[in-house]
């Protein structure tokens, strides 16, 4: 099988995410990293670039340069991941789907519901795939307890509970330090702190597990070190379409707490748990029965689950490889297979709604309010 | 030391209750058990309180006929506890109180707020003791825990978040079971299930262990089995006195919770967590440094946790023991030394008032209320 | 019911081992404690035992005083616990027993193999009760795990491992404190240090929960704090009467393991596991199957565990429950129940038999010996 | 950097270890997949490997065909991962040795004491390294836990406890099952079973933290499923140059454990925990203090763990990215910098003696035999 052709726009030296996604994308041989445009600084961008293997004149300066220089090549990428700031996302991610190029997104995927929208219309007319790495989704088990909840397993779900907590920025002494400050600074950051940067993966999590899509939604946020003027923490009560009931919190000041993200998801037959810390788990007790575990790798378990595992039942799996799953239903996608699994631009816009909606509400004191993209009302 | 004279009412053959406070009253050799009127059936009643080894005489057939037996004797009780149906609550213990006797009551202290302000002014004239049974609180960790709020080794405290969540009424076909359907039937809980149930206790851990009370809250109920009239899902956020921010999700149709009654505490310099599951140990993380354990039974406890530990460290001590903490408590206090960590009126009455705020605020869409009774404003 | 009387020697003021067994005693109800030679100094053991509330005739100076005045009162104790310095339980435990009393022994029943046979023979020829305070037997999910083994549901036993490894004896600058010291001084520990203390409480367990009995061992032991004279950590491989492989660790110095008592047993068709530090949950796992959680309190355990439990599922009970188990099944056993689950005296010489075999083994640098007692040969 | 370039033998489809070896060489886009001999049959081989991406002259047909084709090469592979069965390991690792190759041998790297040592003497003579696969030592927090022994963070090392043990060949039933068989019949797998399977990690692990070799043994076997000749449990204590005691159990029958690889480490003044299913954390508890969790990726960790970890702070890593450490290792070591962490032929000769002292010693009933391979005596 011929690797498929593999570009990242942002990611440079001395990144987080840079080195993340290129060990997604390689890890199982799927992708060949062919192209690139890594830092806004042109000159550093094209020498990273070689550096890391990547043909000369592959080694773009920029995004745009990357999309003129792979246009119109014969041997163009199949994919481009963009992982630049977040105020760019919106503008790469559209110019590319536009020239009929695969995209990946890092989240989120826009800052506004309408530039949301306009990616889900620009993908749709496209017919290209637009991919939000919402990575999490991707574990193995995590996929089991979809899979297990659209089998009807647990049964109708009444209720899903979700935390994404952290005490990373719990230290107020810390709060010069630019790589904290900048998420409670609305010039920086947009209209929300933790719930933007956390909170939406948990808020994702429940969508996908469920099945479902957050409908409404009430909000309380805090700002619990006071000269933060973005909430560091939050809650967040809501109502999926089907019915069931939501409740989120997510803090950046649970101290003890390291990735504290975990879901629970309440049917009227059974109860799952999940948590991101011991990833290769699922907790699974039927109404009247005894709580299971679910090991990855087990025998029977479903194939969404099976096939995103690669090595043996109890021998961990860990993040960088939920990463690899994005790109491995990506590839399978690219070659025309329906991966349902994976996030698309319809996750992206709707997360955006809820991050506006939650901010919303928690200025009205709580009040609940739509958190659908007007699109999907 | 001589034993203390104690009484019961409720508590008859077959309940649940009976035996927790009979071990929790004898397991120190604090109490003799030498009074009671243990059911609503008086021949019944008193021929048990007969085969428990109370004295013919004693073994009365009702309460009133108990307040009217020991009143006047020179070896009356030293204490009464009443575990008597929730609707009784009030009009006995205010009679003990009203007749010079010290009284445990188990929760909840009262129906409404007005009877709760009763008995914290009948109690205050009196000058006896009016304890609550908020038995989780008198835990060795968990007093652990409040002294060092109390001594400030977090620092200020700025988010509390605690669950008591079960799933044990999750199972709808069981929806007809007498000992599940009436606590969400207003005609006999009152205006609140899950919440009154068990939320109140972990709001009670909330400001015990934050040394602090509820200020305000707003809250969304859910009936998750639809044929419920009262919530079996409730989520409250609330803001404590000193500005602690707190965020409490109490539920029954938790499917896997077994008894998942667990608290996280947020300070300025470190973070708490206990779990009503493994009550021996309690975590803590200074901000910045490595998680901790800290053992029931380990040199160096503070001295409120110290004294209420009775084997050596690691061996578990559970529930049965934090009702024996409560009646250690009330031994001493009884016999004059102050035990603050008793939960009192106050404590009882507070519990209702951020009852019947959360059932207001619930009706309100989640309105934020006054959570304090009248007369602490 | 009226309670029973019951007795204690040993257990003086600022004893450890004396409140757990008043506890244990208490706290049902089922026992009254009537009379006590509680020191080894007259004087403070009367003084004390009439400040716990024991009539002032009843208040021995030491247990042949006890003896004497207790033998012939009409209502003398039915029950006598044994909790003096090891060295003396052989003779008081024959005494008491040839008077006709029903004891409970603290462990080691005896110093001997010899001892211990004339204890069987006695406790036999008296035939009154002779216990032995293996309590930990006695936790509900350790009496279900046995029950589960009894009825087939994991299969013919293969293997057991057990560990009881705690640090606290790990401080070489400790080494003089007395209350260490001792347990590694053949003088006063007799020829074993942390095998005879601890080891011999998993190996009871062994045998307990297997339904079986030690056969032979291989020991392997070590001073690893080079001034003990005695083991401070050993290893003991052995094999069971019906042929069940069994590997035992106890260790002193195993810094971070506080109470690290916990069991492994592996069957045909299932494995169970159980640990003293969360010792209401029993975790089952079927071959081929899923890790179940057994949780005291569920519906459907075996009667064995159930008639042990207090308070409803998922609320702990701890350690001096598991003593109150004994006194349980002792006050039943004193009324004419059988109670299997009881240890007795031949769980007492064979303990002995085996701690001997291990001190011989390691002489001889692991050679298997016969770890029988002689009469059970 | 430009990409090494990597060859491999054995893993053709369907194994489990070509997948685990690609990903591990390819993850951090270090290695190159450049030659393959894939397969024991060349059809299926060569086709397999030019499906994987490699070059049409470089798709062998078996090992001897590698070693011609890539000798000479200008290109020539800098690595070849030698993952073919057990008993092809030796002369397959000594000709690309001899030919001047690096190797990554899979564990066991000779079946016999005699052809370890030659390999030895082979790896030395050339120059060139010779690494076998013992993967779990390449998890960072194993890492952090040998650097924190050797900078003399829990003082001299007393005691080594370490158990490996899974459930998976529990089942009688599957006895006929090959994927099973072989490993009990020696014919197949030599002169043991489970030990040499699994144990080996373990002894590996204890000998890598502890910075020390194993002198000297005692075994007991088991055959706990009476139709297989070799060892399906096996107890081994040891003692090391420097005087550690060790024990080590390792057991395929342990049902419900599914992949028990732990170890503890108790020195003078600390004890460490790590174990393979939680990896991510280490738990290290100071004499006379409180358990901490070292959490992977925090700050402050040594260099050793620090450079091996990918992502952040409690995102985990599991066991692909550790084989993926020691490709890292690799890398560094081809390029001429010390990584005294890389296993080594002279781990494997160490295991391989370990294995036959074990037989010997479990045949002699536990005697104490000399672990030492000849030419370490």
């Amino acid at each position: 099988m011929t690797k498929l052709k593999w570009g990242m726009i942002g990611g440079g030296d001395g990144s987080q995410i840079g080195p993340a996604h290129r060990l997604g994308a390689q890890a199982d041989g799927l992708f060949e990293f062919a192209a690139g445009a890594l830092d806004h600084r042109p000159v550093e961008g094209r020498a990273y670039a070689q550096r890391l293997g990547i043909a000369e004149d592959r080694a773009y300066g920029d995004w745009r340069e990357m999309l003129e220089g792979e246009r119109d090549r014969a041997d163009r990428i199949d994919l481009v991941t963009v992982a630049t700031p977040n105020s760019t996302h919106f503008e790469i991610t559209k110019a590319f789907l536009e020239a009929g190029f695969n995209v990946l997104c890092e989240k989120p995927m826009t800052l506004t519901v309408e530039e949301g929208e306009e990616i889900v219309r620009v993908a749709e007319a496209s017919g290209k795939i637009c991919a939000v790495n919402y990575c999490y989704s991707a574990y193995p088990m995590v996929r089991q307890a979809r899979a297990m909840v659209r089998n009807g397993e647990i049964g109708k779900v009444r209720l899903v509970v979700t935390n994404f907590s952290h005490g990373h920025h719990g230290d107020a002494t810390d709060a010069d330090n630019p790589r904290v400050r900048w998420r409670y600074d609305p010039a920086m950051a947009g209209v929300s702190g933790q719930f933007a940067d956390c909170g939406i993966h948990a808020l994702h999590m429940a969508s996908f597990i469920c099945d479902d899509a957050v409908d409404r939604l009430s909000a309380d946020f805090a700002s619990t070190i006071p000269s933060r003027e973005l909430e560091d923490d939050a809650m967040v009560n809501f109502r999926m379409t089907g019915g069931t009931v939501g409740r989120l919190w997510t803090s950046s000041v649970a101290i003890g707490r390291q990735h504290g993200f975990d879901i629970q998801v309440f049917g009227e037959t059974g109860g799952l748990r999940w948590a991101s810390e011991q990833p290769n788990q699922l907790i699974s007790t039927p109404v009247g029965g005894r709580t299971q575990i679910i090991e990855k790798g087990e025998a029977g378990l479903h194939e969404e689950a099976r096939r995103l595992s690669r090595v043996a039942i109890a021998h961990p799996e860990g993040f960088p490889l939920a990463v690899a799953n994005i790109y491995c239903d990506l590839a399978d996608a690219i070659r025309g297979e329906t991966r349902d699994g994976l996030p698309g631009a319809a996750d992206g816009v709707r997360s955006m709604a809820a991050v506006h909606a939650a901010v919303d509400s928690a200025r009205q004191h709580g009040a609940w309010v739509d958190a659908r993209p007007p699109m999907f009302r």
